[in-house]
């Protein structure tokens, strides 16, 4: 299966880094502000994959790690109904090694229906390819007053396995029980927990992520908790002890 | 013809379970959220076709009873005129397995032209490879103040024979007497009662479908009547005694 | 030319049925609900041709009049400015056996720009299959105060002659002299009348019709006056008379 | 060159006859609402080209005069920002015999962008078919107060030059030496200056294309100020005295 | 590299002429509305390259220095959310001689989504074809407060590198120790500050160019700088100075 390549022990860190077009520099500091740091991190920190986009993809990928590369993504200056169409097309993807793309879809957007419909000729692109396709799920809009809300999370991850995703991108509910039914909402489709902006501290960031695996999730596709800690190799670690070794949070956090 | 597949003395009752992407995972319980479940209750429950999106016939179609792939489809998180664009492509929808394609029009949305286009292009699409086009006709937007109301009902009918689909989907407009123009207005193509939100009671909601049927429809696709019951196998049972056997009512609820 | 398989002595009737689209059943009762009925009415009553949209050519067309396929429509519940787009290829038009396709126009319109690219585009490829390209050509739209304006009117015939259509279907204006002016503005596409909702009394409508004749009109294309009729075969003797035989309305009427 | 088929003396005069959708037949009268007398009209006023939209080509162009297919167009019935879209392919065009193809881009409006990246595309395939490409670029839309304000004109030359346009149609500044800086902008596009609206006297008009030429360019394309004159051919002969043979004012209109 | 044909010691001055679509001629004067004048400046003053659009290229370009070809543009007067889309194509940008293809792309701008996907698609069939992709990233529309903002430009740098640009051409940001967060937010592509309008005096211009230098640019695109400048030519050796051969400020004014 298409994911496998992602996967240790059924379990899988992936190394986000598409925060560059998505938020702008300002989420970087001098040494991760620079694309060969990260690919660099994601070798030595031994993530089961690398997420770029194809300007840095093209520019900075040395096929040490597996790539995801994500095809489709938009810049927060822009006001209204969130919209990301795709930017790097399928074959391109492959021709640079990617063995995933990814795409953001944002249900509850004004424009959910191009984005939808988008996702699923990228899917199949992606299959004909031999690719998986990862689908970063985040109900977005007007429509939407709480984007963490359980209800809210499940759709979200349910969306993904009906549209075709081979995995899921969600935010962590808070709890492990309601992220529980959205990784049920989920079936087959591999859930991710995103990392989400760096955490008040690293405990409470890895009891969320404790937590998404107690649900049942596959692992975490995480950035700004890496590369913005002080130690990002020790996070590495800490995150492989937890997530791949299946160890309880103290366990880790002993490393 | 291309719905002789989904017949059983020229009557039917189809699986529906793209609630998923419809409403969210808040239509399921512990069980109905798996698919594999309903794929289960479909072969042991001999329904005459599942109704799936791309996502779940990938991943948990077995081939036991013919498939309806859905092709379009939207969440309900977004506001305004419904808009739900295509998701599968019908070359697609053929190699999966697919005997029909599905794809929901809504008369009266202001996005109504584009979707009328798309499920033109789609019927032909799908006929050229031997597949059925199934028409889910649901008038909706700010334009339709009463979505069961005779005359719209006949004309969601109309609408579907008129741009070529081989069956539609409608809701019960509550009598016989209206739902017979409305089968009427259909002519050829086939007319499948819309299951709807669970109903008060299990006698309520067959006696609708035997109204249906009594006006001249061909079945109905059922979903949450089925998989929220509390015996959905049971349920099953009835309504084939109702549909297929065109027993009373008071037979099939018998069983 | 396309156009001479619907003619006899250079006049044409066309026998209209796309209203189960653009307005709904209501327009029709009992026996006029059912395509089977206008298609051996068209035979029987020797219409020059007969207009379906495609999912009632594939049910019912019969071969035994000339098709005029419509391959655009759209329903009458979507408020705000009309726009219809393509629902049938002109290629399926062609394998069903059609002799020219029709498309509405609604100059006007805030969306009048997509409509005259589209029948652009559908024009020539139906002459690349040696069809027919015929307009219907309706102004409507907020900018549109009376679509039945003389000057309107003639804008209309105009529009269809300058973008390719081979006949246009245009409104009566309601006295010969305005209509002449129309027709002389259709140059050499050909002038249809349309035959509009069902007139006070068929006296009203025959003189409207023998108006647009006297005007230089080529026929009508008339639905409701007809199969809304309570004999609708000798209303299509009459109309014959008075269209083909070129009779006074006194002669018609005589029949 | 492409436009070297429609110079005289490296001068030319068009005969543009696409006022029919653009405005309605309003502007024709008995005789000039039949495109046969603006063809024979070509054709004996020795103008060096014929502007026609593809309905009146196909029907009336008999290969006299060169012919200019206007490839877009509107009627002005509709309201707000103004919008063309091509309405004729340019493979049709060249099958009809044109040798230039006309393009109306408004700068200035809401659509700007979408006329631009079609004459971009058209211009190519025109000059793939050894035809020339002609913009006419009128700034219109709410942003644009007076569009023969000096400067508003001189960008619409330049936007002809910048997307490519062989030649460029453009309304009269109303001085020479205005003019001459819009010619200048244009650099080697060849400058028409649209002939407008019927001025008040003939000697007006000629005034106004005499400043034209004077201030550098090519020469006019012309409709109602020929068509609606009393005495058309008198009027052509009165024109090529001035454009052609580079007579004063007073030399001509001694014709 | 795609970008190797435009550099000079790694340093890199472009001669940028796009302003004649961009704010029309009145940012001309006699000499320098012409492209011909343009095109041997370019020449005469050893530039590395200069930037036209289609139009300019095809009656102008001259093969003596590298040539961008800018592919789309819009003009100024459209008021509202900007866009510019593709105006010539790859293929054609190709056949001229390009070497480089221009994109602008305004992030913030509601029409972003376009704007990225157009040039990802772009960017992928310029470097099939051997050819650098080169982005103008200038954020901009309602919801962009000030676009010299060091964050904003920053955020302008890293949308061009994530999106697969070889050179970016940003604004500058008023000082050194900004613009070099924004050099190193771009990554490996090369940036080009933006020329802009002509500054109050040439030592303030210099000044600018010096700090973007010092902050790690690459060179400049720059237009009316030059072609405004009283001595063009003078103001060309000086900026080589300044640029290729990294000379200080006062050295170069000594030219």
């Amino acid at each position: 299966m298409g994911m496998d390549v992602f996967l240790s022990r059924n379990r899988s860190i992936l190394l986000a880094y598409d925060q560059g077009l998505e938020h702008g520099p300002t989420d970087f500091n001098e040494r991760s502000v620079d694309p060969g740091f990260i690919m660099d991190l994601a070798t030595a920190g031994a993530f089961n994959g690398v997420v770029f986009q194809k300007g840095i993809a093209e520019k900075y990928y040395d096929g040490q790690v597996p790539l995801v590369l994500k095809v489709n993504g938009k810049t927060n200056l822009v006001k209204g109904e969130p919209i990301a169409r795709q930017i790097c097309s399928v074959q391109r993807a492959h021709e640079i090694g990617a063995r995933a793309v990814g795409y953001t879809i944002y249900p509850g957007s004004a424009h959910e229906s191009i984005m939808l419909e988008e996702f699923g000729r990228i899917q199949e692109e992606a299959h004909r390819l031999n690719m998986a396709a990862i689908a970063w799920v985040y109900p977005r809009g007007e429509a939407i007053k709480n984007d963490t809300a359980p209800e809210i999370v499940a759709y979200a991850a349910r969306t993904g396995l009906e549209v075709g995703a081979d995995a899921v991108k969600i935010k962590f509910t808070g709890d492990v029980d309601s992220f529980r039914w959205a990784v049920r909402s989920a079936g087959k489709a591999k859930v991710f927990m995103s990392g989400g902006p760096k955490a008040p501290s690293e405990a409470d960031f890895l009891k969320q992520v404790r937590g998404a695996l107690d649900a049942g999730a596959t692992g975490l596709a995480v950035g700004r908790n890496v590369w913005q800690s002080s130690d990002p190799l020790k996070m590495a670690r800490v995150l492989r002890k937890l997530v791949i070794e299946d160890c309880s949070l103290e366990e880790a956090l002993r490393v």
